[in-house]
C-alpha cells in the first residue's frame, strides 16, 4: 500500500570507498535488493564504486562498477551518494561536489562531520537535498534518529557512551584478566581490535569525533571536536582496574555531555570513568558500544551493540540511504541540522563531577587530617575514605561527593603539593552513581 | 536555520484522556514550549483535554481546557489529535472521527493498535494524516522508528523483547529475595507496580499485543493479537528460579518474534523464559524494559529504558507530537504502515527453540535410559543432564538442544506419559545461548 510503485521507479546509489564498509554496502544492495525497494518506495541502483586501487578485486563489488574517479562519481548526480573514505580531504571536496549536483548524501566519516558539519549542513539545505550520518557514531546502533527524532520532545540531560570499540575491548579485558595495558593493547592488535597505530582510539580522539555529534543531536547546539576535552586510556593501569573492582565499580571510557547545572552550557568530555558495575553501561564488554541518555521525560535510555565492523555499519549506511531515497520518492527532506538552542560549549572545569583519588602517603599522625582538609579547603566533601597502613608509608583512596571539576582537580594539584603525600597513585571521574 | 518561522506559525493539539500520562503530556506541553516550537518549527497550542470527570483537578491542565465532550474534541480539526485513553472503544471511532476531521494522530494505545491497526493505518492514509504510536510499546524507549527507519536497510532475524514491567519486577524480586510469585505479587500491588486486577499483565496479554506491534514493525508484515501465542508468569515458582539460577540462568518474560528457519512464515509468542545471565537482557531488572533485535548486518542491537509511567510515555507521545508537527509544517507525511513482505504468521510448534525439562522420576535402574529415549523419540538432542538421587525418587533436570518446537512438547507429553516419571516438575523455553 505504502509502495504503489516500487518497482517501475529506479534511484541511483553512488559509493565512494570500496573497502570493508563499501563492500558490504554493496553486497546488501544487491542481495536485499527486493525488500530495500518495497521499504524505500523505488528500485536502488548502484552506479559505481569509486576506489583508490581498481586492481584489488572486491568481494561483493561488480568490477564494472569499480573507477577510480571518485570526482566523476561525486559530480555524476546519483540520488544518493555515499562517502565512506573518511577523513577531512578530500571527502569534504566530494560531498559538497555531489550535493551541488543535486545529490543526497550519506555519510559515515565522524571525522568530518565532528570537525566542519555546519559547511555539510549548510551545503544541504542551499542545494535542497539530505545528509544524513546515523554509521558515523556507534556503527549499527540506532543513535541519531532516535535522538534527534524520538526524544524531539523531551528535554535531554546527559549523555554517556562507550562509543569506541577497541578501548572498551583493552578496558574489558583489563578488567577480566587483572593485565596490564600494554598486554592487552598488543593482544587487541594480533586479534584485530586495535590497529598497528593505535593512537586515534586509546588517546581518545576518535571517542571525542563521536562525542561532539552525539552531543550536537542531543542539545540543538553546534559542537564542534574542538569543544571536547578529552583523555585517552593509556595511563590506566591494572593497579587502577583493581581498585575499580575493590570498590564495585568498572572503568570505562565514557563520552559524557551534559547540561551544566545552571542549564547555561554544554560540557563534553571523554575520559577513563569509574562506573558502578550495577550501571547498565558496565555490562557492556568487548567491542560493543552504548549510549545511554538521562532525559526529563524520559528517564534513563539506552541503546546497545555493535560500535564498527564492516556489516554493522553497512546496517546504519543502509537505513540511511532508504531513508533518503524515500524522501526522494515522496518530493521532500528529513528534518535538518538543529542548532536552534545555541549552547554555550564550557570548559571541562565546570562540569560537576565525582573523584575517586589513590594516594601514598606517609604513615605518621596527622597525615590523613592533613590530606582532609586539602579537600575541605576547595570545598570538596568527602564520601569515602580508606586507608591500608603498609610500613612507613600508608594507601589512602579517597571518593568525593560531587563538587565543580575546576575544584576537584585543584585539590589534586594541592596534595601533589603536599609533603606527606608520596604520590598521587590514580585520579579518575566517577560517573553512573545513584542521585547523579 | 530550519526554523525560520516557527514563532509565526501555530499548530493546535487535542488530548483524548486526562490520565497520568495525558497530564504530563499538557505540562510538558506548557513548560517545554519555547523547545518543542524550535524543533517542531511551529508553536503547538494545546486546544483541549477531554476527560470522562470533569470535576477532578488535574495537575498541570489548565482547567478551562479540560471537556468531557470527546467527540466534539476529536471532530474539531486540531492538526494533532492525541489518544490516551486506552481500550478499544470509544477509542478507535473518535480516531477515525480525528482523522476524517483531517488531524494527524498519535495514540499509545497497545490494545488497539495490536487488535486493529489496519483499520487505522487505512483512515490515516485515505485522509492523507499521519498515524504516530511510539508511546504503544516499550513506554520512553525508542523502537519504533528505530524498527522502521533505522533498520530499514537490514533484515531482522529475531526480535526478543522484556515490554511488561510488572512482571519483570516480579521475576526480578524473585530471583533477588527467592520469594515465591503470590507473595511478590503482593508487594509489587502494595508499591503500585502491579494494579488490583494484574490478569492483563502476570498472564501476558498486555506483552502479547506489543509483541503483535513489534513483530508487524519488524517483519512488515500484518500481526495481530490474535495471531501471538501467549503465557503469563502465574505458573513460575521459586523453584523454578531456583533452578535457573544455579544454571547460571535468569527466567524473564519474553516476547519472541522470529522469522521461522526457511523464513517462509514468523513466529510470535510470548512466554516465560530462561536466558543466560549473561545476556544482555539478563540485566534489565525491575520495572525496566528492553528489546533486544537481531538483525542479519547489524547483529545484536538493544534498546533498554522505562516501559510504563506518565512521564517516560509522555516523552513518546510529545516526540510523535513533534514529528507530526513537523510534517504538517512541511507539508508532508511520515512513513505509512509497511505489510509488503506479508509472511505468514506461524503456530507456536513452528518454532525453533530449546527447553529446559525438570523431572521427578523413579530412582532405578533404566530410567534415564527410558527418559533419553523419549527425547530421542522425537528427534530432539539432549545437551545437558544433571541427576539427584533422594531416595527412592531422583530430580532429573534436562536441557535440549534446539528443536522444533511442536516436537520438544510431544516429547514432553511423551514423558508425562511415562511410569517412570513422576512428575513433570517445570518445563521452560530456553533463549539466548551463544549459537542461536
Amino acid at each position: 500500500m505504502s509502495t504503489p510503485d516500487a518497482a517501475d521507479r529506479e534511484l541511483t546509489v553512488a559509493l565512494l570507498g570500496g573497502g570493508t564498509v563499501g563492500s558490504q554496502v554493496a553486497r546488501i544492495l544487491r542481495e536485499n535488493a527486493d525488500d530495500l525497494a518495497a521499504r524505500a518506495g523505488a528500485r536502488l541502483r548502484l552506479t559505481g564504486v569509486a576506489v583508490r586501487d581498481a586492481g584489488r578485486a572486491r568481494e561483493g563489488v561488480d568490477p564494472d562498477l569499480v573507477t577510480t574517479d571518485a570526482a566523476a562519481l561525486a559530480a555524476g548526480g546519483a540520488d544518493v551518494v555515499v562517502e565512506l573514505m573518511g577523513g577531512i580531504e578530500p571527502a569534504r571536496s566530494l560531498i559538497l561536489t555531489a550535493m551541488r549536483a543535486g545529490s543526497s548524501v550519506v555519510t559515515a566519516n565522524k571525522a568530518l562531520v565532528a570537525e566542519d558539519g555546519a559547511t555539510l549542513h549548510a551545503a544541504a539545505e542551499e542545494n535542497g537535498v539530505d545528509l544524513y550520518y546515523e554509521a558515523s557514531v556507534a556503527g549499527a546502533i540506532p543513535l541519531l534518529r532516535p535522538l534527534r527524532e524520538s526524544l524531539a520532545g523531551d528535554k535531554v540531560r546527559r549523555v554517556l557512551g562507550i562509543v569506541n570499540g577497541t578501548t572498551n575491548f583493552i578496558l574489558t579485558k583489563m578488567d577480566e584478566e587483572g593485565a596490564d595495558y600494554a598486554e592487552v593493547l598488543a593482544e587487541a592488535q594480533a586479534l584485530g581490535y586495535a590497529e598497528a597505530d593505535p593512537t586515534a582510539d586509546v588517546e581518545g580522539h576518535d571517542a571525542a569525533a563521536k562525542a561532539a555529534i552525539l552531543a550536537g543531536l542531543a542539545f540543538h547546539t553546534r559542537v564542534r571536536l574542538s569543544d571536547v576535552t578529552f583523555e585517552g586510556i593509556t595511563r590506566v593501569s591494572a593497579q587502577d582496574v583493581a581498585a575499580a573492582r575493590d570498590m564495585g565499580f568498572v572503568i570505562k571510557l565514557l563520552a559524557v555531555a551534559e547540561l551544566s547545572p545552571d542549564e547555561s552550557g554544554l560540557v563534553v568530555r571523554v575520559h577513563p570513568t569509574m562506573v558502578p558495575r550495577t550501571h547498565p553501561l558496565a555490562g557492556v564488554r568487548g567491542a560493543f558500544n552504548a549510549v545511554f541518555v538521562e532525559a526529563e521525560a524520559a528517564g534513563q535510555v539506552m541503546f546497545y551493540g555493535r560500535g564498527a565492523g564492516g556489516a554493522p555499519t553497512a546496517s546504519a549506511v543502509l537505513g540511511d540511504i532508504v531513508a533518503a531515497a524515500r524522501n526522494r520518492v515522496s518530493g521532500t527532506r528529513g528534518p535538518g541540522e538543529s542548532t536552534y538552542a545555541d549552547l554555550e560549549v564550557l570548559p571541562i572545569g565546570a562540569a560537576v563531577t565525582r573523584y575517586y583519588v589513590n594516594l601514598h602517603v606517609a604513615d605518621r599522625p596527622g597525615v590523613l587530617a592533613a590530606v582532609a582538609q586539602a579537600f575541605a579547603d576547595h570545598d570538596v566533601s568527602i564520601q569515602n575514605v580508606r586507608q591500608d597502613g603498609k610500613g612507613e608509608e600508608a594507601g589512602l583512596v579517597v571518593r568525593t561527593h560531587t563538587a565543580r571539576d575546576s575544584a576537584l582537580s585543584a585539590t589534586i594539584e594541592a596534595l601533589r603539593s603536599m609533603d606527606a603525600v608520596r604520590s598521587v597513585v590514580g585520579v579518575m571521574r566517577v560517573e553512573g552513581e545513584e542521585g547523579r
